[in-house]
């Protein structure tokens, strides 16, 4: 099986590392990583699509967008094609952007960008193995990157 | 018939429970669950199309957005996803989202979406049997998580 | 000729009631409605789906979106859908949504709603009627369920 | 050759007689005009369908949305549709909106219809003969229905 | 091989120009271009598609978006379309939106103007070469048209 990982030279650290680094963790020997670097978010879209094309089975859409309004439009324009895309495929593509203005400092945002790409790494390998995998987190208020908020107290 | 669930880790209930519930209230006998567990919202509308490629009549799509500008737009775009999704296949989805700032405290907004996910999995039932049988319930000002406001005095 | 109506369950009037007065006021002998009730405007593009889908000409989409900005979103995505519809079935849908802080009290807000359906059920005949019917109005400033505007002083 | 114009019952201005004038203007003896009125812009985009499917090379889309929020979310709505519609015909429409607060008085609003919907007819007639006939404005900061802007000083 | 460019009559420089200059720098001998001009970036799509009608493998989408908020939403509109048809042709769109309130004075948007426009045209060229070309450059906090933002202190 194929893991399609699309990056982007807009973002500030090397997320595709992370991905690799989870994969290796993971000691999964049958999936490999097929990678596409595209200028910003709003071509990751197309470079799904083209991963797919290339036999993925799944991708991960990595990016990190601006602090300014226009970046949230442009982010929002890529999440827009990439469920559409999603749609066309009839297969998964988990997105994973880090907003810059998510920290207060370098080293936190960091943090985050590390943790929600390896954790949303984890997940596109257990959405591999199939429907039944991600069910015992269901309703667990799990969050990637930050702290996980838990369940509701009733 | 069968009734595909989706839903999601960042959820903080488990609402495929509550839709057990009203299934085993309603009473029906021919109509089965099949479920589907993602990250979050945004991938609610492959999930659906997954089940419905597995057979679902209809789907249900569980979700509890954050109470943030970024989350309100992924439950926007997961929103059209599903829209663009139901003309594509020509089946129902409906959309239960319970966004994390409906409510003052933990326990209201528990009760918020176990009322709504519990009323919208009875409206999956009743879509199941045809296009006449809400019918009677139009221009009600029906809510679903929240008492109904009713119809205009006139 | 069959005209489709799809309504819901959320709006606080019985739009359809006011859709066949006017269909019965338009004495048109050889025009039927056929009539679908789902829970909110969320679900209109389907529901206008399945009625081309059981022979309708032309749809008309009853709603009374919320006073809140998720229900100013709901309508939108809605909107979006109806349009994508239209294209894809290459029929028109007509949308008559009547957004509950329209008014200032109930009673304005059922004139406005009795005042919009009316006048779109009677655009719709015509429509059926073919391209040229609607033209006499073209750029006279018409306003459904408020007073027309009317055309710019020159 | 035929250019479809779909105008709307919603605007203040016959904006289709400025399209004849400026046909006429042009000399251009062998191209048509098909018009399609409908009430308002969100009914443009399956109107402009339609005129397709009468045959037209490409359209013109004449409207002039309200001043209330509510209006700049149909235009947008419209807007997006009448894109999609020329990605799946793979034809030209352009967009003439003439927004209702875009000018201090009715005058002036008047002037703005007037230059905008002229302007625009005339670039449909350039496009229509060939993709290098607007080659010599690119860059020149060309506005319709207002003032050009004219190229940055460097 | 061949890169499409659209360009806007609404823009306010010839980045036409630029794209030229930036390929004869480039000293890739088997690279042409093929130019479409239109109104403006609302029109860049459906230019877009009609340049890979003519055998472009990427194309260009050449644009600068007025200041006001009806602006932002036409290269919203614009942006979302480019999305799509990347999607719908599996090819590459490179949107290079310059914004005219983006700079202070003319003098440095036609700096910004040259420099995004330039460094987006050796990125489309670097892609016609293979989806590991830009590899290099992934998490660097690239910027085009103003400074490289460089990647984040660990």
């Amino acid at each position: 099986m194929k893991i399609g990982v699309a990056d982007t030279m807009f973002a500030r650290v090397d997320m595709f590392k992370i991905v690799r680094k989870a994969l290796d963790d993971s000691m999964e020997p049958g999936i490999k990583l097929e990678r596409y670097t595209v200028p910003g978010v709003k071509d990751l879209p197309i470079a799904c699509k083209k991963l797919f094309g290339k036999g993925c089975d799944i991708c991960l859409a990595l990016g990190m967008p601006g602090p300014m309004p226009i970046d949230k439009t442009c982010a929002h324009e890529a999440s827009q094609g990439l469920i559409n895309l999603q749609l066309a495929e009839n297969k998964h593509v988990l997105e994973v952007f880090v907003h810059l203005d998510e920290a207060e400092n370098d080293k936190e945002l960091y943090k985050i960008t590390k943790s929600r790409t390896y954790d949303h790494a984890m997940n596109a390998i257990d959405l591999l193995k199939g429907k039944n995998k991600l069910q015992k987190f269901a309703g667990q208020g799990i969050r990637q990157g930050t702290r996980d908020i838990g369940p509701l107290m009733q």
